[in-house]
């Protein structure tokens, strides 16, 4: 158990920023609004998965919608009403909250619901990473029930999508209510008990976030190097490096959508990668040859600063090193895959492996 | 109390056809669904509005989105689910239910899940018309609350609207749902008492719908006129004669939207109607002036058999007759019109009464 205060945010906004793979809400306002809400409402205790009591319930929350609307438009406590929206749904009370996705945003999203309601979180969420789509989790995929769930805005509406015959239905209905709510909504989906939360969530990773974040300020701090202290953190390698020469990124149903490409620099001098992107990034190519896919992490940091670069606020110009990180192991498996892997994002391209060298 | 059998379906339908103002969804495919629900579960009580006992709770079902669509994709037992779905949320059993609109296929969409559940139902609905949107209810007008609901579709999917800021944001988001649930779907709205029931609701509308019927199908009986038997059952005025000269309708927005132009017959030779229809029509002009607007119900039947033609089934070639009938007393209050005027609609003109002589 340990204490998410004020302190670590600057931390996680950093490592979440990394790991939301260009989606998941910005996470600057993330930050900014965690803060806010501790200031107010006090630190919050984060239980690793192996300490969360066998009796507890275990409330699933996070944000939806569209990352280029998420800068304009704040969320305020809409995290929090959707919890108490599906707690008096199904009659059970939260012991515990845990991200639905730890990139972006929405690694600080379930610390403000936390804060206000005065209960801890689980240093595990739904994705290891971040994805556009609500049933994109590793809960759903392994078992946990995608219903019910609530959505509210910040207005005061609040929806409860109490059965769907699928995960994909639970994800086109949230999906509609989130775009007439304005285009970013927050949910919360019934408990978890101790035992699903420990068999089908990414453990750690709001440490992993802390940890990589850490990481790149203290190479700020110490003239290191800081794309080598991230890769020194987490294992993935360097797929490319250069120039933002276009971006092509339009809001539409419900999500950001588009494609980067970035003209190489140094050993990568005069190659092209083109980033495909729902919110998080796709599908990585070199000259037309894919180099990574979902649900590998396709992460887009600045090259200088190795900070991370999110889809709302990527622009032409920037000097970028992509990062490729190997998937968690729960989404490499054939169900994991087949909620996660490049066919289900519609390319005819089966999953294969990033590659990382050994230490 | 009285019992709807088989028996009265085929003038109910034609009653409530007329009644719809174009909408509230196909009457026929309505008859069928319910002749099958009666020869399955037998027939349903109804009440007059005065019989409902005093703990009653009754819940108010109907279908919801575009009849263009609805006569394509039949509903099965949404509304007994969407029932079930509201009951269940709100830990209330219903004892009666009570139809949303008396228009179309609604005036027995109430009566399958009445069939379904066993309940009795009230002679009345909220609109004594048909309307397009969800808001558009005597019982909300007059202080009924408008959440919580629940919307149904056939495949197995529901949702609860459990609060919203506004009547209008509860069909914002009712309609962004029917529209993924494919454009038609169920509702039901949380338990009314006696009390709501009796002062919010358009009275004796079923016993209405039938008797128009019942008129109609009595003259082609005895080679009388029936548009006079359908205005001598229900007080109202020929506004206009013609045959359908064009037809612009398109299924947008969860709506049947669209114009249509009738070229005038012998009283009305020379002359041109165009009547704006949002499932409903709204606003009929001839030659460019306004003869009649919502609330007031403008109603296209055969000019040979007076039987009502819905949106849906209107088309080229039709020789029909316009007949106007004023909006129930409920709708032509202040608030009443602030719900249902031709301003509500977009459109920068007053409400002016329909005038109908006296007999």
């Amino acid at each position: 158990m340990w204490q998410a205060t004020e302190d670590v945010l600057e931390a996680v906004a950093i490592g979440a920023g990394i790991l939301g793979t260009g989606g998941g809400g910005n996470p600057y306002i993330g930050r900014l609004r965690a803060r806010q809400a501790m200031r107010r409402w006090g630190p919050v205790s984060v239980m690793a998965p192996e300490e969360v009591p066998e009796d507890a319930r275990v409330i699933c929350v996070g944000g939806i919608g569209a990352p280029t609307v998420g800068i304009e438009k704040v969320r305020d406590l809409q995290s929090y009403h959707a919890l108490r929206a599906i707690e008096e749904f199904t009659g059970e009370e939260a012991t515990a909250l845990i991200s639905n996705e730890i990139g972006g945003s929405n690694s600080v999203e379930v610390m403000i619901a936390a804060a206000k309601a005065g209960l801890p979180i689980v240093d595990a969420d739904g994705m290891g990473r971040a994805f556009p789509e609500f049933q994109m989790k590793t809960f759903f995929v392994y078992g946990v029930p995608f219903c019910p769930m609530a959505i509210a805005d910040e207005k005061g509406n609040s929806i409860i999508i109490r059965e769907t015959i699928t995960p994909a239905w639970a994800e086109r209905l949230a999906r509609a209510a989130t775009i007439q709510m304005g285009c970013v909504a927050c949910y919360a989906v019934a408990p978890m008990s101790a035992e699903q939360v420990r068999t089908t969530a990414v453990p750690n990773t709001l440490t992993l976030a802390r940890d990589l974040g850490n990481a790149v300020m203290q190479a700020h701090d110490t003239g290191d190097d800081p794309l080598q202290a991230i890769l020194g953190t987490c294992p993935g390698r360097i797929l490319f490096s250069g120039k933002v020469v276009d971006l092509d990124r339009r809001t539409t149903g419900g999500f950001a959508r588009g494609t980067l490409a970035i003209d190489g620099l140094d050993d990568f001098a005069r190659q092209r990668m083109v980033i495909d992107f729902q919110n998080e990034n796709l599908i990585a190519r070199v000259d037309g040859e894919i180099v990574c896919t979902v649900p590998d992490l396709i992460c887009a940091v600045t090259t200088d600063g190795g900070e991370p670069v999110t889809t709302e606020l990527m622009r032409y110009g920037l000097r970028v090193t992509i990062l490729g990180f190997p998937a968690p192991a729960l989404w490499t498996t054939p169900q994991g895959l087949h909620e996660s892997g490049p066919r289900h994002f519609g390319y005819d391209t089966d999953y294969i492996p990033l590659q990382v060298a050994a230490d």
